[in-house]
């Protein structure tokens, strides 16, 4: 966390301990650094866990690993790398995850399965074993630790700790959820590679808690993007401590299930706008709306292919209201759409409609908006009910000078 | 063509007149400039014609027409307009296109759906029907030009002209192909628009040389990229004007059908390339050669996902052998591909087999590979028979430089 922070950086919130939570960190050195590199967090007996991996057809063993380990349902530990991916390792990287699952399992009297690892930085080097023996032994045996201590080290070249928290009312019990990220600060040749974490002491089935973090995932994590770039380790994971005092939400017919799925999706999206605020080079927080598209799936694809356009992301940088290029991007997007009904917004004003460019619109408001560090546009496709939010940031200098100018 | 050209620029060659293709360019003052910026090409009675067009959903009007009138397979001219798209201009910008039919129809005595219209330029704004009724009139009445007379009014942010031909042997005949295009280059807001046209003297049947362009495409134009956004206006055409002497080439089992094919390929080739090498920003010309993939067109993706990733394109412009980088596209690919059969070259140095890094590989030869113009990368996925060549250039300052610095 040497860098500049972002311009778009938020500072980290006051968060609550999650009972059943206990976080440490340790110098591992896996790079010749002086920071706590390695995080491990034990979580009580009775910890269900959901996830969601990248889909990368290149993923690492933490990811092949942590996406078969989730199916038995419970986690007693997590332990985080960084600094090294541990990706593209083949048979030794994943000798190396094994090592760290036993060497915890071992500790705390629990099956190997139910300790997950993720690892972020450089690819292609396997992790050292030693390293990480050595690592894992200091953070069984160290003094727990706040959230941002674990959120600075599970950071590479991010800029700024992010965190987020939410509560909510399950019956009578209110139950905290708290959850922290890294992602997309990268300097060459490190992945952009997003972890993200959320805990809670809620009590919820494993099952269930997998279904409601998918679908925070789709709404969220799944509509970000910097670069277009997808890692070959990202991952979120949910652990749930059950040590709040309530029945367990089994179901959507659960009392207190809405409301924990609403805080979930909230803590989810805050986490997923903060990755973007640390996004390389960025200098605006962009929030893409899609309406009228044939379905929602539809809409986040159409979105996705405006935020992911490098002419849409440099007429952001240079304060452009450049519609045409929301219309290009539009077309590209290989997804239903009508040239002769598509409308397009910017900062809440129309510059075009049904087609055709908006004669003499006030571009007054349009210049202001787009002067500013947030900015929206609305494109609507007049198809049908499908809608999706979307966000990004623009494509600046900064992106060349992080990921082309320094060299590993 | 005022800009500094391309560092990969490439001079424009001598080519041969085609029999039966006539070259006229005018002042039609589409924008506050003094040049040529409508080109009208006169074609025999006889010429058959073959087009391929932009997927984009919401193409222009010139698109739209052309798509439609290529079915009845014959052409008697062609008119260009640089300066200004007509995309996204509604039914205005298709009154402007179908006077410019009429106009020139009248002239020649031919059907209007005889007379291709393409536009190239700024968005959103209907192209000006009496500058387009009088830069026709002069360019009807002027004297005729040269190849790269033709080549520049076709251009706009253009650095370079761009030509290239070939002959081919049909019987005892021999034919010529001679074409010209634009591209790459681009000032916000316009767009980025391939307009690419291929002539030749040569009898071939219209649905056969639909046929070959589409072949000829697949392997050309469809396999480069400079930023992964299509424009809403790409057009690529071919004209046979049938004045060499020779059978009708009717089918692959014509006299000279295979050579004709040939040549025809190699002009598409070339023309595309040099598209890339005047990519906005560009230093390196980067070839990516993917094998080893269940078939031609996955390989295409998968080579077309690495082309478009930012963080590879950044890589090369740093000059760096980020391996690790390629790993990660392909793995985004959405295609077939196992992280532990897939193997990587730079410059023919392997620095990653069978999901490993190559311990101890030479990277002397790697970096001063990397150090020059021409980079070469390999991707083999040991699955299949499948491979394609892409290409496409670095991503660096230049690009952000051009379209975001500068305003509208």
């Amino acid at each position: 966390m040497d860098l500049t922070p972002s311009p778009l950086a938020r500072p980290f919130p006051a968060m609550p301990a999650i009972a059943g939570v206990t976080l440490c960190v340790a110098r591992a050195r896996y790079k010749d650094w002086d920071r706590c590199d390695l995080t491990l967090v034990e979580l009580a007996q009775g910890t269900s866990v959901a996830g969601v991996f990248t889909q990368s057809a290149c993923a690492s063993s933490e990811v092949e690993l942590g996406r078969a380990n989730i199916a038995q349902g419970a986690a007693r530990a997590l332990v985080v790398n960084a600094g090294n991916s541990n990706a593209f390792t083949g048979y030794r990287g994943r000798e190396a995850v094994e090592q760290i699952m036993d060497q915890v399992a071992e500790h705390l009297g629990c099956a190997r399965e139910e300790v997950f690892v993720s690892s972020t930085g450089v690819i292609g080097v396997p992790l050292p074993k030693d390293k990480a023996r050595a690592g894992v032994a200091a953070a069984l045996t160290a003094e727990p630790c706040g959230w941002e201590d674990a959120a600075r080290a599970i950071g590479t070249t991010d800029t700024f700790t992010k965190g987020a928290h939410a509560s909510a009312m399950v019956g009578n019990t209110r139950v905290e959820i708290a959850g922290f990220i890294k992602g997309s600060g990268m300097i060459a040749p490190d992945m952009a590679t997003m972890l993200g974490y959320i805990f809670t002491d809620a009590h919820v089935a494993p099952h269930f808690l997998q279904e409601l973090l998918s679908a925070a995932n789709a709404q969220t994590f799944s509509c970000i993007t910097v670069d277009g770039d997808t890692s070959t380790s990202d991952t979120v994971m949910a652990f749930a401590t059950a040590k709040a005092d309530h029945p367990c939400i089994e179901n959507w017919e659960s009392p207190g299930a809405d409301a924990f799925a609403a805080a979930l999706t909230a803590v989810c999206r805050e986490l997923a706008q903060l990755v973007v605020r640390d996004g390389e080079g960025a200098s605006k927080f962009i929030t893409i709306r899609v309406t009228g598209a044939v379905c929602d799936d539809s809409a986040r694809r159409v979105g996705l292919a405006i935020a992911n356009s490098p002419l849409v992301k440099t007429a952001i940088a240079g304060e452009d209201a450049n519609w045409g290029r929301v219309v290009m991007a539009v077309g590209k997007a290989g997804e239903p759409a009508d040239r002769d009904k598509l409308s397009i917004a910017f900062g809440g004003v129309w510059t075009a409609q049904n087609g055709l460019p908006v004669e003499g619109y006030d571009e007054a408001p349009v210049a202001a908006h787009l002067k500013g560090e947030d900015i929206d546009i609305l494109v609507d496709l007049g198809l049908g009910e499908g809608r999706a939010a979307v966000w990004t940031c623009d494509l600046t200098h900064g992106y060349i000078a992080i990921n082309a100018d320094y060299r590993s």
